[in-house]
Order: structure tokens, then sequence, then C-alpha cells
């Protein structure tokens, strides 16, 4: 397996893994959105009764769990943004200035409310 | 705002966003895993009346929107990450050595039923 | 068991499933949102693959699958609803009485874009 | 707009709301399992920086609109179990015996961890 260093090699091996099992015909963009919910449902799942201590100190194995779960995710977001033509992490970069402009820091510090969106 | 070249530099990024708001008091693990979810479940929404042909041809503008709303998946998933101590690259690349041994080409070729997971 | 033949009794149930199992001290109305949400999330699972033909036509077992699932995400609403006096069957008049306005029969009539919320 | 004084009429209501607006089309299992799950992240977006206290507590605007969100969980909850000829109360029947087995009161009192799913 090849070592995964970037973000494009992520999507180039994920684009191979699919092409070699004939799954471009399930990826397409609302089945792979859909798969993307399915994972981060199982995502919470594993925080669901803890208090925010307890998530803070997950017992290892769960941690290697969440950390699968989160690859999951991971896996079928970059997948959907290859099959929308997106790049993530210059959408990244979009959303982060629009949230500096929509959260300035003085308005923004300490609030949960209404500030508080990432 | 810093060029998103490379996961690292978005977690760092996003790690001085919320200590600058003095956001880190909201950001366990269980409250980001949250918001993870509640971002899929804006952009899922998207594609919820959508035929999969319609899902692979978004108008523009909704393309636009959902870019924005995969980068908020991103951004929470790094965020969470990096609280959890996880390296997502890392990650990803334990999964899909699971997922090549689980389906294997041979088996997986175009079935969705049973060997379909990512 | 009791049968459960209305909504009034359901709440009763787990109000008292709840109580004997200590479990009041996890039910507060944030985890409850968060276990709904996970429930979804195995739900969707079992669709993300599917035609839509498909998804109409469910083989037995998994038909048996998603109703449990199905249950599992009325049993944290309705726990959830419990936690916050909300009554449920009033709270979905009320929303359809607000989606009556807000999809006129002859506005909304055949289009998913903009008049599709149920 | 008629009372939904029980599940089976709020099920009839939906139906004919639906069939009035000619929105069968898009009702399929797949497309009302994935609103179910949008509307499910709509609704834990209003929980997601909340402490339990403050869940438990909400502002009485707050409570309103997360009162909608729980309407709309419901109707589409209702609307995917009529397409797949689920009875929903039955399956909740179903399933609280299930968790009544999984589940035993002496040992799943007080704990989160194994015992604790509804």
């Amino acid at each position: 397996m090849k070592r995964i260093d970037s973000f494009e090699t992520l999507r180039a091996v994920l684009a191979e893994f699919a092409a070699e099992r004939d799954w471009d015909q399930f990826h397409n963009p609302k089945n792979l959105a859909m798969a993307l919910a399915g994972e981060t449902g199982e995502l919470i799942e594993h925080f669901q009764w803890l208090t925010f201590e307890e998530s803070a100190n997950l017992p290892k194995e769960t941690l290697a769990e969440v950390e699968l779960e989160m690859a999951d995710v991971l896996l079928f977001l970059t997948r959907l943004a290859d099959k929308l033509g997106i790049d993530l992490l210059q959408a990244a970069e979009k959303k982060l200035a629009l949230n500096a402009q929509k959260y300035p820091v003085e308005k923004a510090k300490g609030k949960a409310t209404k500030y508080t969106r990432l």
C-alpha cells in the first residue's frame, strides 16, 4: 500500500481503489454524500454518552476505533470532492476567509452562542 | 489569510483561529464530533431530492454551496483529529490497508451489497 | 412488555425503562440528540448504495433491520421530546400548518427544487 | 388543517400532503432516509456547543426551533415508514422487547459504557 503523504495522493489512491473494483458505478455524489453521513453517524456514537472530559480522554481501544471512523469520513469526503471536481484544501481556505470575516476576534471571543461556528 | 497548502497547515491555522477566539473551551471532542455531524447533515440536504445524474451535474451555485459545506466538514474533522492527537492521513493509510484486505479486487468487483464499503 | 398503542404509552414506557436502569443521568437532551443522530446514521447506511427502485423493494432481512433502526430513531426522538417537554404530535401539527403555507399546492406541484421540503 | 391526534392520522395527512403536491415521485425510501438524516443534522446543531445543563434549559426561542426540527424528523420518519409498509409503534414495541433482553435491569443499572443503548 502506497504511503499517503498528501491529500492529492489520497485522492489518487482512492480513485484507483474504486476503479479496480468497478465501484464508480456506485460512487455518484448522492451516494457518496450519504455514505459520508453514515460514517459520521458511526463516529458520533462513540461520544454520545460521554462527558466532555471523557471525550478528551478516550481509552486506547476506543481511540483506535474513532481513528478508523474518522478515516472513513475523510475517505468519503475526499472521494466526493474528487467526483465533484472540488479541491478540498482550497475550499477550506475559502471557508476560513469567510469565517474570519464572520467571526472577527473582538466580537467572537469566548462566545458560544452566536459567534461559535468554526 | 495564510495559504492552506497541506493538512498540517490547515490544522495549525484552525488551532490558532480557535485560540484567538477563546474557543478551545467549546472544542472538546464530543462537541466537535457533534458539529461535524451537523455539517454533514447540511451537506446531504443538497442531495436529498436529486437523481444520481443531477447529483453529478450540480448547478454552479449549488456546487459553490456544497463546496463550503464540505469545507466545514473538513474543518471540524481536522479540528477533532487535532484534539484527539490523530494524524488523519496516517489514519487514512491504516484504513485503506484494512479495506484492501476486506475487499480484495477479485471478490469485490462490481458488487454493491457486501463488498462496497469504501 | 406492555403493548405500545400510542405515542403517550411509548413515552411512558421509555421513561420507566430509563428510570429502572438509572439512565436518566445520561439522558440529557444533548446526549439524546446525539444518540438520535447516531441511529439515523445507521439507518441511512442501509440505503447508501441502492437505486431508488432497490430502496423501495428491500429484501426481507434488510427490511427487518431497517425496521429496528427506525424504531431506534423513534425511541430517542420520543425520549428527547419527553425530556424537553415537547408533545411530538402537536409539534407535527404545527409544522404541517407551516408547510401548508410554505408549499401551497399550486406552487409546489411536482417541484423538487424549491418547494420540496416535506 | 386536521388535528393530528395519532400516528395513523399523521401518516394519512402526510400521504395526502405529498399526493396533492405530486411529491411521491421524490419520496422513495432512499430520498426520505436522506431527508431524515438532514433534519437530524439540523436538530443537533442546536445542541452542539451547549453543556448538558444548558441543553436541558433551552431559551424559549431555541426550544421553539428545536420543536419544529423534531417535528421534521418525525414527519420524514413517518413518511419513510409509510413507504416501507412499517408500523412504527409496532416496530418500537419489537425493539423495546429486544432492549429489555439486551439490557436487563440488574446488569445495565447506571452503566453508560456497555449497557446504555436505549
